[in-house]
């Protein structure tokens, strides 16, 4: 299994209009377009998602019953408390933060196409990440950067796909 | 502008495996299929972000030094602190949730398409959404539900973009 990188692939981060996103640094040991292949493949460590933190984050951002009352939930669609959607994105983003390896400068990101949850997360589930390369082209436009198109899958416990992401990010050439 | 009824509009859910989603129940005003019309609009109320719930989510979520540090942030490309692109997806989801009305017997989603950032939220703007109808159709295979793609669009308090999401959402026929 490659150490290829994913730290940020899915940082995905706004523009702002005034600066160009192209001031990227190398940093240690950090990867570059040149060190990316399609087909490359990495695994994050596991995160363990609690009935708390689930309630807390819907409480906050998404709240909904089947998400906030694990009472109310056993009377909902699941049959039982599941995590916002957007939480299990949120755990997907932390696993690949907390990687130690990483695209050169930071990544500034084109955007998420492909966001599914074909599965809710539950209580007690343990979370993991597959990454995977589908793309790497340089840019037409900009010489300095290429477009890496990356699919990030996550798993619970019993390897069962709760979420799929599919994004494209810009990464620096050397 | 319609009564149009977004409550859980990205509030996507996943299936369980062994659970049909189909189970809706009216409750209230719910909105049906029928209720929904191609072109249907709706704002929701605002969002102000703080700094602080900026860095708070991102040391939890998306721990990147321009989204928790204001003064390293100065040094990257955003040229000081912005927010995570998923709290922003949280706003957006919160502020939709919030909403008064709704889809009968909640909502479970088909998935997100095209998640954009197209310029950064900041300390101190203040969010809301518009949504869009741009499509309505009954399902083939299940005559007791429809399919509903909606665009929301997050803008800030100077009518800028920060965020473009469009999704399909399953909605019970009356």
């Amino acid at each position: 299994m490659k150490k290829f990188t994913p730290i940020l692939i899915i940082g995905i981060h706004a523009l702002t209009s005034d600066r160009s996103w192209i001031r990227f640094e190398a940093v240690g040991d950090e990867h570059y377009l040149e060190d990316i292949h399609v087909g490359d493949r990495f695994r994050s460590t596991d995160y363990n998602v609690t009935e708390r933190e689930i309630v807390e984050y819907a409480t906050r951002y998404d709240p909904q019953p089947f998400h906030t009352d694990p009472t109310a939930a056993t009377k909902s669609v699941f049959g039982g408390l599941v995590a916002s959607g957007w939480f299990t994105a949120a755990i997907t983003m932390r696993l690949l933060a907390q990687s130690e390896i990483r695209i050169a400068g930071g990544l500034i990101g084109m955007g998420v196409d492909e966001l599914r949850w074909p599965r809710p997360v539950r209580p007690g589930d343990t979370l993991h990440v597959d990454v995977e390369v589908l793309e790497v082209r340089p840019s037409r436009s900009h010489p300095d950067r290429g477009i890496v198109r990356v699919r990030n899958t996550t798993r619970n416990q019993k390897e069962e796909v709760v979420q799929t992401l599919v994004t494209a990010l810009f990464v620096p050439r050397r």
